[in-house]
């Protein structure tokens, strides 16, 4: 697994056999990691610029909400 | 934690801390989780789906990708 990596290949195969995948290649594994977390790193700076927008410190569900709809 | 999670508490928080927040509230990284996992799953069934056109029943990178682009 490569540096930086939150997401784990573990937890990638349990998301794909849920989807009905019978077999996951790591590379795979490792593709599906890499774009989750740049999804996860974009709704987050949005979120992050809701939340101090609203004088906040702390990110909510709202904020995240918010970010998903933009 | 609700059932059937596969991405942790600590993940959405290492991610959301990567993109600047300060403070995460537990139903902001609840929230990011279940976005992240509905995502994934959406990705996953095309994926899977491009396996099999191709006569694969192993998920490789390439059906990843594909589906990604879809």
């Amino acid at each position: 697994m490569v540096e930086d990596k939150f997401l784990s290949y573990n937890a990638m195969d349990k998301l794909m056999r849920k989807a009905g995948a019978l077999r996951v290649s790591d590379d795979a594994k490792e593709a599906l990691a890499v774009a989750l977390e740049r999804k996860a790193l974009d709704i987050a700076q949005v979120a992050k610029k809701m939340a101090e927008h609203a004088g906040r410190r702390t990110v909510t569900k709202k904020d995240i909400e918010l970010a998903l709809n933009q």
